[in-house]
Protein backbone atom coordinates (compact mmCIF):
# COMPACT_ATOMS: atom_id res chain seq x y z
CA UNK A 1 0.00 0.00 0.00
CA UNK A 2 1.43 3.39 -0.97
CA UNK A 3 -0.85 6.41 -0.02
CA UNK A 4 1.33 9.02 -2.06
CA UNK A 5 -0.15 10.91 -5.03
CA UNK A 6 0.17 9.96 -8.58
CA UNK A 7 1.54 13.24 -10.44
CA UNK A 8 0.33 13.86 -13.61
CA UNK A 9 1.41 16.66 -15.85
CA UNK A 10 0.58 17.67 -19.71
CA UNK A 11 1.75 20.93 -21.88
CA UNK A 12 -2.33 22.46 -21.05
CA UNK A 13 -5.81 21.05 -20.22
CA UNK A 14 -5.93 18.41 -22.53
CA UNK A 15 -4.09 15.61 -19.97
CA UNK A 16 -7.69 15.93 -18.18
CA UNK A 17 -9.02 13.48 -20.33
CA UNK A 18 -6.24 10.73 -18.96
CA UNK A 19 -7.37 12.15 -15.53
CA UNK A 20 -11.02 11.28 -16.08
CA UNK A 21 -10.25 7.82 -16.67
CA UNK A 22 -7.82 7.39 -13.67
CA UNK A 23 -10.75 8.75 -11.65
CA UNK A 24 -12.89 6.28 -12.72
CA UNK A 25 -10.26 3.23 -12.77
CA UNK A 26 -8.51 4.51 -9.37
CA UNK A 27 -11.30 6.43 -7.57
CA UNK A 28 -9.58 6.27 -3.88
CA UNK A 29 -6.34 7.62 -5.51
CA UNK A 30 -5.16 11.04 -4.58
CA UNK A 31 -4.01 12.96 -7.53
CA UNK A 32 -1.56 15.93 -8.56
CA UNK A 33 -2.13 17.84 -11.80
CA UNK A 34 0.31 20.28 -13.52
CA UNK A 35 -0.52 22.09 -17.22
CA UNK A 36 1.49 24.11 -18.82
CA UNK A 37 -0.95 26.45 -20.17
CA UNK A 38 1.61 29.34 -20.60
CA UNK A 39 3.32 27.52 -22.71
CA UNK A 40 1.13 25.05 -24.62
CA UNK A 41 0.86 23.88 -26.77
CA UNK A 42 4.29 21.35 -27.57
CA UNK A 43 2.88 20.12 -30.73
CA UNK A 44 4.87 22.57 -32.67
CA UNK A 45 7.55 22.45 -30.93
CA UNK A 46 11.17 20.99 -30.95
CA UNK A 47 12.75 17.71 -29.34
CA UNK A 48 14.89 19.77 -27.31
CA UNK A 49 12.40 22.19 -26.21
CA UNK A 50 9.87 20.05 -25.16
CA UNK A 51 12.31 17.77 -23.16
CA UNK A 52 13.28 20.74 -21.09
CA UNK A 53 9.44 21.79 -20.38
CA UNK A 54 8.73 18.15 -19.84
CA UNK A 55 11.45 17.84 -17.03
CA UNK A 56 10.54 21.11 -15.74
CA UNK A 57 6.80 19.60 -14.68
CA UNK A 58 8.13 16.64 -13.65
CA UNK A 59 10.50 18.31 -10.91
CA UNK A 60 7.93 20.49 -9.65
CA UNK A 61 5.34 17.66 -9.30
CA UNK A 62 8.96 15.75 -6.95
CA UNK A 63 7.69 18.22 -3.89
CA UNK A 64 4.14 15.96 -3.42
CA UNK A 65 6.62 13.25 -2.93
CA UNK A 66 4.52 11.33 -6.08
CA UNK A 67 4.41 6.92 -6.13
CA UNK A 68 4.31 7.19 -9.97
CA UNK A 69 4.48 10.14 -12.67
CA UNK A 70 2.10 10.27 -15.75
CA UNK A 71 3.16 12.11 -18.62
CA UNK A 72 -0.14 12.62 -20.21
CA UNK A 73 1.04 14.63 -22.65
CA UNK A 74 1.23 12.54 -26.41
CA UNK A 75 4.39 14.93 -27.58
CA UNK A 76 6.36 14.58 -24.28
CA UNK A 77 5.65 11.05 -24.16
CA UNK A 78 6.42 10.85 -27.88
CA UNK A 79 9.77 12.87 -27.27
CA UNK A 80 10.89 12.97 -23.95
CA UNK A 81 10.05 9.75 -22.16
CA UNK A 82 13.63 8.35 -22.56
CA UNK A 83 14.74 11.71 -20.57
CA UNK A 84 12.32 11.83 -17.80
CA UNK A 85 12.81 8.18 -16.94
CA UNK A 86 16.58 8.90 -16.47
CA UNK A 87 16.19 11.88 -14.70
CA UNK A 88 13.35 11.21 -12.15
CA UNK A 89 13.36 8.96 -9.00
CA UNK A 90 10.01 7.52 -9.61
CA UNK A 91 8.06 5.52 -12.40
CA UNK A 92 7.13 7.53 -14.91
CA UNK A 93 4.23 6.17 -17.55
CA UNK A 94 3.97 8.05 -21.02
CA UNK A 95 0.63 7.75 -23.12
CA UNK A 96 2.18 6.15 -26.35
CA UNK A 97 3.42 3.12 -25.04
CA UNK A 98 0.03 1.77 -24.17
CA UNK A 99 -2.03 3.36 -26.71
CA UNK A 100 0.20 1.28 -29.33
CA UNK A 101 0.04 -1.90 -27.37
CA UNK A 102 -3.72 -1.78 -27.45
CA UNK A 103 -3.52 -1.15 -31.27
CA UNK A 104 -1.85 -4.01 -31.66
CA UNK A 105 -3.68 -6.47 -29.37
CA UNK A 106 -6.89 -4.95 -31.25
CA UNK A 107 -5.42 -4.48 -35.15
CA UNK A 108 -5.08 -8.60 -35.63
CA UNK A 109 -2.76 -7.64 -38.72
CA UNK A 110 -4.52 -5.41 -40.24
CA UNK A 111 -3.67 -1.82 -40.72
CA UNK A 112 -3.59 0.61 -37.62
CA UNK A 113 -3.29 4.40 -37.93
CA UNK A 114 -2.19 6.93 -35.61
CA UNK A 115 -3.71 10.62 -35.43
CA UNK A 116 -1.69 13.11 -33.11
CA UNK A 117 -0.44 16.56 -33.73
CA UNK A 118 2.73 18.16 -36.34
CA UNK A 119 5.23 17.05 -33.26
CA UNK A 120 4.13 13.36 -31.95
CA UNK A 121 3.41 12.36 -35.94
CA UNK A 122 7.02 13.83 -37.37
CA UNK A 123 8.82 11.58 -34.14
CA UNK A 124 7.52 8.32 -35.69
CA UNK A 125 7.04 7.22 -31.70
CA UNK A 126 3.92 5.69 -32.01
CA UNK A 127 5.23 3.80 -35.07
CA UNK A 128 8.54 2.60 -33.20
CA UNK A 129 6.39 1.47 -30.25
CA UNK A 130 4.05 -0.68 -32.99
CA UNK A 131 6.47 -1.96 -34.71
CA UNK A 132 8.78 -3.10 -31.09
CA UNK A 133 5.18 -5.09 -30.55
CA UNK A 134 5.05 -6.45 -34.02
CA UNK A 135 7.41 -5.84 -35.95
CA UNK A 136 5.31 -6.62 -39.55
CA UNK A 137 2.43 -4.32 -38.45
CA UNK A 138 1.28 -2.11 -41.42
CA UNK A 139 1.18 1.16 -39.54
CA UNK A 140 -0.02 4.46 -41.42
CA UNK A 141 0.23 8.65 -39.60
CA UNK A 142 -2.11 11.32 -39.67
CA UNK A 143 -1.38 14.60 -38.38
CA UNK A 144 -4.61 16.43 -37.66
CA UNK A 145 -3.85 19.54 -36.19
CA UNK A 146 -6.42 21.42 -36.31
CA UNK A 147 -7.89 19.63 -34.05
CA UNK A 148 -6.52 20.76 -30.70
CA UNK A 149 -8.07 24.33 -31.52
CA UNK A 150 -11.50 22.72 -33.02
CA UNK A 151 -11.76 21.24 -28.89
CA UNK A 152 -10.29 24.05 -27.49
CA UNK A 153 -12.53 26.23 -28.83
CA UNK A 154 -15.19 24.20 -27.69
CA UNK A 155 -17.10 23.03 -31.35
CA UNK A 156 -18.97 19.86 -30.58
CA UNK A 157 -18.96 16.58 -32.99
CA UNK A 158 -22.12 17.90 -34.94
CA UNK A 159 -20.44 21.39 -35.74
CA UNK A 160 -20.18 21.87 -39.45
CA UNK A 161 -16.55 22.78 -39.38
CA UNK A 162 -15.60 19.85 -37.20
CA UNK A 163 -17.24 17.20 -39.87
CA UNK A 164 -15.73 18.68 -42.55
CA UNK A 165 -12.46 18.49 -40.94
CA UNK A 166 -13.26 15.15 -39.80
CA UNK A 167 -13.64 14.19 -43.25
CA UNK A 168 -10.63 15.94 -44.82
CA UNK A 169 -8.00 14.63 -42.90
CA UNK A 170 -9.49 10.79 -42.24
CA UNK A 171 -10.54 10.20 -45.69
CA UNK A 172 -7.19 8.90 -46.98
CA UNK A 173 -7.69 6.14 -43.96
CA UNK A 174 -10.88 5.15 -44.81
CA UNK A 175 -9.30 4.45 -48.21
CA UNK A 176 -6.35 2.66 -46.90
CA UNK A 177 -8.79 0.63 -44.82
CA UNK A 178 -7.49 1.10 -42.14
CA UNK A 179 -8.97 -0.88 -39.15
CA UNK A 180 -7.80 0.27 -35.90
CA UNK A 181 -7.29 4.28 -35.54
CA UNK A 182 -5.04 5.22 -32.24
CA UNK A 183 -6.08 8.24 -30.80
CA UNK A 184 -2.20 10.27 -29.99
CA UNK A 185 -3.75 13.34 -28.67
CA UNK A 186 -5.29 14.06 -25.43
CA UNK A 187 -7.60 16.49 -27.13
CA UNK A 188 -9.08 14.03 -29.77
CA UNK A 189 -11.22 12.30 -27.44
CA UNK A 190 -13.75 14.99 -27.12
CA UNK A 191 -13.99 14.06 -31.01
CA UNK A 192 -14.47 10.45 -30.62
CA UNK A 193 -18.22 10.59 -31.64
CA UNK A 194 -17.49 12.44 -34.94
CA UNK A 195 -14.45 10.64 -35.74
CA UNK A 196 -15.99 7.22 -35.17
CA UNK A 197 -19.19 8.38 -37.22
CA UNK A 198 -17.35 8.88 -39.99
CA UNK A 199 -15.03 5.62 -40.06
CA UNK A 200 -17.89 3.54 -39.39
CA UNK A 201 -18.22 0.56 -37.05
CA UNK A 202 -15.83 -1.59 -38.37
CA UNK A 203 -12.94 0.36 -37.41
CA UNK A 204 -11.97 0.44 -33.50
CA UNK A 205 -10.88 3.31 -31.98
CA UNK A 206 -7.72 3.30 -29.32
CA UNK A 207 -7.52 6.30 -26.77
CA UNK A 208 -4.15 6.60 -25.36
CA UNK A 209 -5.66 8.30 -21.90
CA UNK A 210 -7.78 5.44 -21.18
CA UNK A 211 -5.28 2.69 -22.15
CA UNK A 212 -2.50 4.70 -19.83
CA UNK A 213 -5.01 4.82 -17.02
CA UNK A 214 -5.31 0.75 -16.99
CA UNK A 215 -1.54 0.68 -17.18
CA UNK A 216 -1.10 2.99 -14.39
CA UNK A 217 -3.66 0.26 -12.48
CA UNK A 218 -1.71 -2.63 -13.16
CA UNK A 219 1.42 -1.20 -12.52
CA UNK A 220 0.41 0.22 -8.51
CA UNK A 221 -1.13 -3.51 -8.22
CA UNK A 222 1.59 -5.22 -9.30
CA UNK A 223 3.90 -3.44 -6.82
CA UNK A 224 2.04 -3.51 -4.16
CA UNK A 225 1.05 0.61 -4.68
CA UNK A 226 -2.44 0.97 -4.62
CA UNK A 227 -3.92 3.43 -1.89
CA UNK A 228 -5.12 1.96 0.95
CA UNK A 229 -8.22 4.79 1.49
CA UNK A 230 -11.82 4.01 1.24
CA UNK A 231 -12.48 7.47 0.13
CA UNK A 232 -12.62 9.33 -3.12
CA UNK A 233 -9.29 10.84 -3.71
CA UNK A 234 -8.27 14.23 -3.72
CA UNK A 235 -7.38 16.29 -7.03
CA UNK A 236 -5.17 19.37 -6.72
CA UNK A 237 -4.85 21.11 -10.17
CA UNK A 238 -1.98 23.90 -10.93
CA UNK A 239 -1.20 25.43 -13.78
CA UNK A 240 1.32 27.61 -15.29
CA UNK A 241 -1.33 30.79 -16.60
CA UNK A 242 -5.01 31.37 -17.05
CA UNK A 243 -6.80 29.31 -14.35
CA UNK A 244 -10.26 30.69 -14.91
CA UNK A 245 -9.83 29.38 -18.71
CA UNK A 246 -8.32 26.11 -17.16
CA UNK A 247 -11.11 25.67 -14.99
CA UNK A 248 -13.82 26.21 -17.78
CA UNK A 249 -12.52 24.63 -20.72
CA UNK A 250 -10.81 21.74 -18.25
CA UNK A 251 -14.09 20.73 -16.98
CA UNK A 252 -15.55 19.35 -20.27
CA UNK A 253 -12.13 17.12 -20.46
CA UNK A 254 -12.77 16.13 -17.02
CA UNK A 255 -16.45 15.54 -16.81
CA UNK A 256 -16.82 16.96 -13.74
CA UNK A 257 -16.47 21.07 -12.30
CA UNK A 258 -12.87 21.74 -11.28
CA UNK A 259 -12.43 23.36 -8.21
CA UNK A 260 -9.14 23.94 -7.26
CA UNK A 261 -6.82 25.34 -8.95
CA UNK A 262 -3.31 27.29 -8.14
CA UNK A 263 -1.44 29.56 -10.55
CA UNK A 264 2.43 28.44 -10.54
CA UNK A 265 4.62 31.49 -11.20
CA UNK A 266 7.57 30.91 -13.51
CA UNK A 267 10.65 30.88 -10.70
CA UNK A 268 8.98 28.39 -9.22
CA UNK A 269 9.24 25.68 -12.43
CA UNK A 270 10.97 27.41 -14.96
CA UNK A 271 15.03 26.36 -14.73
CA UNK A 272 16.64 28.22 -17.85
CA UNK A 273 20.49 26.05 -17.52
CA UNK A 274 19.24 22.99 -16.57
CA UNK A 275 19.13 20.73 -19.41
CA UNK A 276 22.75 19.01 -20.69
CA UNK A 277 23.85 21.18 -23.63
CA UNK A 278 24.19 17.90 -25.16
CA UNK A 279 20.80 18.13 -25.97
CA UNK A 280 20.14 21.35 -27.75
CA UNK B 1 19.85 59.65 -39.78
CA UNK B 2 20.44 56.69 -37.70
CA UNK B 3 21.39 54.05 -39.34
CA UNK B 4 20.54 51.23 -36.45
CA UNK B 5 18.20 48.83 -36.83
CA UNK B 6 14.35 48.66 -35.81
CA UNK B 7 14.02 45.57 -33.69
CA UNK B 8 10.66 43.77 -34.40
CA UNK B 9 9.22 41.12 -31.86
CA UNK B 10 6.24 38.39 -32.21
CA UNK B 11 4.97 35.64 -30.10
CA UNK B 12 5.97 33.52 -32.98
CA UNK B 13 6.24 33.55 -36.99
CA UNK B 14 3.24 35.92 -38.08
CA UNK B 15 5.22 39.12 -37.09
CA UNK B 16 6.77 38.85 -40.87
CA UNK B 17 3.42 39.35 -41.88
CA UNK B 18 4.36 42.79 -40.59
CA UNK B 19 8.16 42.82 -41.33
CA UNK B 20 7.06 42.19 -45.08
CA UNK B 21 5.44 45.75 -44.83
CA UNK B 22 8.80 47.69 -43.29
CA UNK B 23 10.77 45.77 -45.98
CA UNK B 24 8.65 47.23 -48.50
CA UNK B 25 8.34 50.61 -47.30
CA UNK B 26 11.61 51.21 -45.86
CA UNK B 27 13.90 49.10 -47.99
CA UNK B 28 17.09 50.62 -46.94
CA UNK B 29 16.68 49.89 -43.12
CA UNK B 30 18.07 46.80 -41.10
CA UNK B 31 15.90 45.06 -39.25
CA UNK B 32 16.33 42.32 -36.32
CA UNK B 33 13.18 39.77 -36.14
CA UNK B 34 12.52 37.79 -32.21
CA UNK B 35 9.94 34.98 -32.60
CA UNK B 36 9.17 33.26 -29.40
CA UNK B 37 8.43 29.95 -31.47
CA UNK B 38 9.41 27.96 -27.78
CA UNK B 39 5.73 29.77 -26.38
CA UNK B 40 3.69 30.45 -29.25
CA UNK B 41 0.34 31.42 -29.35
CA UNK B 42 0.07 34.40 -26.83
CA UNK B 43 -4.03 35.19 -27.96
CA UNK B 44 -4.94 32.45 -24.94
CA UNK B 45 -2.34 33.40 -22.29
CA UNK B 46 -3.01 35.83 -19.65
CA UNK B 47 -2.05 39.65 -19.63
CA UNK B 48 0.36 38.95 -16.80
CA UNK B 49 2.03 36.30 -18.36
CA UNK B 50 2.02 38.11 -21.94
CA UNK B 51 3.89 40.89 -20.38
CA UNK B 52 6.24 38.99 -18.81
CA UNK B 53 7.09 37.32 -22.24
CA UNK B 54 7.31 40.52 -24.59
CA UNK B 55 9.31 42.47 -21.67
CA UNK B 56 11.75 39.26 -22.65
CA UNK B 57 11.46 39.53 -25.94
CA UNK B 58 12.19 43.18 -26.43
CA UNK B 59 14.43 42.94 -24.12
CA UNK B 60 16.46 40.60 -26.06
CA UNK B 61 16.79 42.87 -28.95
CA UNK B 62 17.69 45.60 -27.01
CA UNK B 63 21.78 44.16 -27.21
CA UNK B 64 21.45 45.45 -30.99
CA UNK B 65 21.01 48.93 -29.95
CA UNK B 66 17.72 49.22 -32.07
CA UNK B 67 16.53 52.81 -32.26
CA UNK B 68 13.02 51.82 -32.18
CA UNK B 69 11.33 48.80 -30.98
CA UNK B 70 8.22 47.40 -32.77
CA UNK B 71 5.44 44.91 -31.15
CA UNK B 72 4.04 43.07 -34.34
CA UNK B 73 2.25 40.71 -31.95
CA UNK B 74 -1.48 41.87 -31.74
CA UNK B 75 -2.30 40.15 -28.67
CA UNK B 76 1.41 42.09 -27.13
CA UNK B 77 0.34 45.25 -28.02
CA UNK B 78 -3.66 44.71 -26.46
CA UNK B 79 -2.20 43.48 -23.26
CA UNK B 80 1.50 45.12 -22.51
CA UNK B 81 1.78 48.25 -24.64
CA UNK B 82 2.29 50.23 -21.23
CA UNK B 83 4.41 47.96 -19.59
CA UNK B 84 6.52 47.74 -22.69
CA UNK B 85 6.84 51.65 -22.97
CA UNK B 86 7.50 52.06 -19.57
CA UNK B 87 10.42 49.70 -18.96
CA UNK B 88 12.24 50.67 -22.48
CA UNK B 89 14.45 52.77 -23.33
CA UNK B 90 13.62 53.11 -27.10
CA UNK B 91 10.17 54.27 -28.33
CA UNK B 92 7.91 51.52 -28.62
CA UNK B 93 5.21 50.63 -31.55
CA UNK B 94 2.02 48.50 -31.51
CA UNK B 95 0.43 47.11 -34.07
CA UNK B 96 -3.35 48.13 -32.25
CA UNK B 97 -3.09 52.01 -32.60
CA UNK B 98 -2.07 52.59 -36.02
CA UNK B 99 -4.96 49.70 -36.90
CA UNK B 100 -7.31 51.58 -34.95
CA UNK B 101 -6.94 54.98 -36.68
CA UNK B 102 -6.98 53.55 -40.18
CA UNK B 103 -10.52 51.93 -39.44
CA UNK B 104 -12.01 55.21 -37.75
CA UNK B 105 -10.77 57.08 -41.48
CA UNK B 106 -12.11 54.38 -43.57
CA UNK B 107 -15.14 54.06 -41.60
CA UNK B 108 -17.08 57.49 -42.49
CA UNK B 109 -19.54 56.54 -39.39
CA UNK B 110 -20.73 53.10 -40.24
CA UNK B 111 -19.68 50.23 -38.23
CA UNK B 112 -16.12 48.94 -37.96
CA UNK B 113 -15.68 45.35 -36.83
CA UNK B 114 -12.21 43.74 -35.51
CA UNK B 115 -11.36 40.41 -36.01
CA UNK B 116 -8.53 38.83 -33.38
CA UNK B 117 -7.26 35.99 -31.35
CA UNK B 118 -9.73 35.03 -28.09
CA UNK B 119 -6.81 37.42 -25.77
CA UNK B 120 -6.88 40.01 -28.33
CA UNK B 121 -10.35 40.59 -28.46
CA UNK B 122 -11.26 39.80 -24.82
CA UNK B 123 -8.92 42.58 -23.80
CA UNK B 124 -11.24 45.43 -25.57
CA UNK B 125 -8.02 46.90 -26.64
CA UNK B 126 -9.09 47.81 -30.25
CA UNK B 127 -12.73 49.14 -29.20
CA UNK B 128 -10.88 51.70 -26.31
CA UNK B 129 -8.39 52.50 -29.36
CA UNK B 130 -11.25 53.08 -31.86
CA UNK B 131 -13.21 54.95 -29.17
CA UNK B 132 -10.20 57.05 -27.88
CA UNK B 133 -10.19 58.44 -31.63
CA UNK B 134 -14.16 58.53 -32.31
CA UNK B 135 -15.85 58.30 -28.81
CA UNK B 136 -19.21 57.57 -30.06
CA UNK B 137 -17.88 55.01 -33.00
CA UNK B 138 -20.09 51.85 -33.59
CA UNK B 139 -17.35 48.56 -33.17
CA UNK B 140 -18.27 44.86 -33.39
CA UNK B 141 -15.39 42.28 -31.98
CA UNK B 142 -14.86 39.08 -33.31
CA UNK B 143 -12.97 36.48 -31.94
CA UNK B 144 -11.68 33.69 -34.98
CA UNK B 145 -9.15 31.48 -33.05
CA UNK B 146 -8.91 28.95 -35.60
CA UNK B 147 -7.42 31.36 -38.57
CA UNK B 148 -4.29 31.10 -36.63
CA UNK B 149 -3.57 27.24 -36.79
CA UNK B 150 -5.32 27.73 -40.60
CA UNK B 151 -3.27 29.69 -41.54
CA UNK B 152 0.06 27.64 -39.78
CA UNK B 153 -1.15 24.50 -41.62
CA UNK B 154 -0.61 25.95 -44.87
CA UNK B 155 -4.37 25.93 -45.99
CA UNK B 156 -4.87 28.45 -49.09
CA UNK B 157 -7.95 30.72 -49.28
CA UNK B 158 -9.76 28.55 -51.93
CA UNK B 159 -9.40 25.26 -49.10
CA UNK B 160 -12.83 24.40 -48.03
CA UNK B 161 -12.56 24.26 -44.30
CA UNK B 162 -10.93 28.22 -44.27
CA UNK B 163 -14.24 28.85 -46.59
CA UNK B 164 -16.69 27.42 -43.83
CA UNK B 165 -14.66 28.92 -40.85
CA UNK B 166 -14.89 32.11 -42.50
CA UNK B 167 -18.63 32.41 -43.54
CA UNK B 168 -19.23 31.06 -39.87
CA UNK B 169 -17.05 33.63 -38.03
CA UNK B 170 -17.85 36.47 -40.43
CA UNK B 171 -21.41 36.03 -41.08
CA UNK B 172 -22.67 37.97 -37.97
CA UNK B 173 -21.01 40.80 -39.38
CA UNK B 174 -22.06 40.63 -42.79
CA UNK B 175 -26.08 40.82 -40.90
CA UNK B 176 -24.90 43.61 -39.33
CA UNK B 177 -23.81 45.68 -42.56
CA UNK B 178 -19.86 46.16 -41.02
CA UNK B 179 -18.29 48.59 -43.07
CA UNK B 180 -14.71 47.80 -42.11
CA UNK B 181 -13.38 45.11 -40.45
CA UNK B 182 -9.53 45.37 -38.98
CA UNK B 183 -7.51 41.88 -39.39
CA UNK B 184 -6.46 42.04 -35.41
CA UNK B 185 -4.08 39.23 -35.73
CA UNK B 186 -1.10 38.81 -37.81
CA UNK B 187 -2.22 35.94 -39.33
CA UNK B 188 -4.96 37.10 -40.81
CA UNK B 189 -3.98 38.78 -44.00
CA UNK B 190 -2.71 35.24 -45.43
CA UNK B 191 -6.42 34.69 -45.09
CA UNK B 192 -7.14 38.01 -46.60
CA UNK B 193 -8.65 36.96 -50.12
CA UNK B 194 -11.03 34.65 -48.44
CA UNK B 195 -11.98 37.28 -45.95
CA UNK B 196 -12.64 39.56 -49.12
CA UNK B 197 -14.47 37.44 -51.07
CA UNK B 198 -17.07 36.49 -48.18
CA UNK B 199 -17.62 40.43 -47.34
CA UNK B 200 -18.06 41.61 -50.71
CA UNK B 201 -15.97 44.60 -52.04
CA UNK B 202 -18.47 47.12 -50.27
CA UNK B 203 -16.57 45.95 -46.83
CA UNK B 204 -12.72 47.77 -46.47
CA UNK B 205 -10.04 45.51 -44.61
CA UNK B 206 -7.41 47.17 -42.90
CA UNK B 207 -4.00 45.01 -42.62
CA UNK B 208 -2.96 46.18 -39.12
CA UNK B 209 0.67 45.27 -39.98
CA UNK B 210 0.78 47.39 -42.73
CA UNK B 211 -0.63 50.56 -41.45
CA UNK B 212 1.70 50.02 -38.15
CA UNK B 213 4.62 50.27 -40.70
CA UNK B 214 3.35 53.65 -42.21
CA UNK B 215 3.28 54.77 -38.30
CA UNK B 216 7.00 53.17 -38.22
CA UNK B 217 8.07 55.08 -41.05
CA UNK B 218 6.27 58.37 -40.70
CA UNK B 219 7.94 58.16 -36.44
CA UNK B 220 11.38 57.88 -38.05
CA UNK B 221 11.46 60.51 -40.73
CA UNK B 222 9.44 63.07 -38.99
CA UNK B 223 12.72 62.34 -35.81
CA UNK B 224 15.16 62.30 -38.32
CA UNK B 225 15.91 58.69 -37.95
CA UNK B 226 15.20 57.29 -41.13
CA UNK B 227 18.59 54.92 -42.33
CA UNK B 228 21.42 56.72 -44.43
CA UNK B 229 22.42 53.44 -46.47
CA UNK B 230 21.58 53.39 -50.17
CA UNK B 231 21.52 49.36 -50.31
CA UNK B 232 19.29 46.92 -49.36
CA UNK B 233 18.67 46.60 -45.26
CA UNK B 234 19.72 43.51 -43.61
CA UNK B 235 17.52 41.36 -41.84
CA UNK B 236 18.84 38.72 -38.92
CA UNK B 237 16.04 36.88 -37.41
CA UNK B 238 16.10 35.04 -33.74
CA UNK B 239 13.91 32.53 -32.82
CA UNK B 240 13.35 30.93 -29.31
CA UNK B 241 12.25 27.07 -30.94
CA UNK B 242 12.41 25.17 -34.00
CA UNK B 243 14.33 27.34 -36.66
CA UNK B 244 13.30 24.95 -39.71
CA UNK B 245 9.38 25.70 -39.07
CA UNK B 246 10.43 29.15 -38.84
CA UNK B 247 12.37 29.19 -42.47
CA UNK B 248 9.60 27.05 -43.72
CA UNK B 249 6.75 28.74 -42.73
CA UNK B 250 7.74 32.40 -42.37
CA UNK B 251 9.05 32.74 -45.90
CA UNK B 252 4.70 32.64 -46.57
CA UNK B 253 4.20 35.62 -44.63
CA UNK B 254 7.47 37.63 -44.92
CA UNK B 255 6.97 36.20 -49.33
CA UNK B 256 10.67 36.48 -49.65
CA UNK B 257 13.34 33.18 -48.28
CA UNK B 258 14.47 33.08 -45.11
CA UNK B 259 17.91 32.26 -44.75
CA UNK B 260 19.44 34.03 -41.61
CA UNK B 261 17.63 32.46 -38.25
CA UNK B 262 19.22 31.67 -35.28
CA UNK B 263 18.17 29.62 -32.40
CA UNK B 264 18.38 31.49 -28.70
CA UNK B 265 18.77 29.49 -25.87
CA UNK B 266 16.17 29.73 -22.52
CA UNK B 267 19.28 31.06 -20.81
CA UNK B 268 19.85 34.20 -23.20
CA UNK B 269 16.28 35.66 -22.86
CA UNK B 270 13.84 33.96 -19.78
CA UNK B 271 14.11 36.24 -16.84
CA UNK B 272 11.71 34.31 -14.27
CA UNK B 273 12.02 36.55 -11.33
CA UNK B 274 11.69 40.17 -13.81
CA UNK B 275 8.20 41.26 -13.54
CA UNK B 276 7.02 43.16 -10.75
CA UNK B 277 4.94 41.15 -8.38
CA UNK B 278 2.11 43.37 -8.47
CA UNK B 279 1.17 43.18 -11.91
CA UNK B 280 0.08 39.12 -11.09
Amino acid sequence: MNNSPIAVFDSGLGGLSVVRHLRQLLPSENLVYFGDTARVPYGIKSRPTVAQFALELAGFTMQFDPKLIVAACNTASALALDELERELPVPVIGVVNPGALAAVRLAHQESIAVIGTEATINSGSYVRAIRTISPEQNVESQPCPLFVPLVEEGRACDDPIVQLTVATYLEPLKQRDVRVVVLGCTHYPLLRDAIAAYLGSDVHIVDSGRETSLAVREHLARNGSLSSHNVPGSMSCFVSDNPQRFRRIGSRFLDEPIDDVELVEPERYVNVARLPSALR
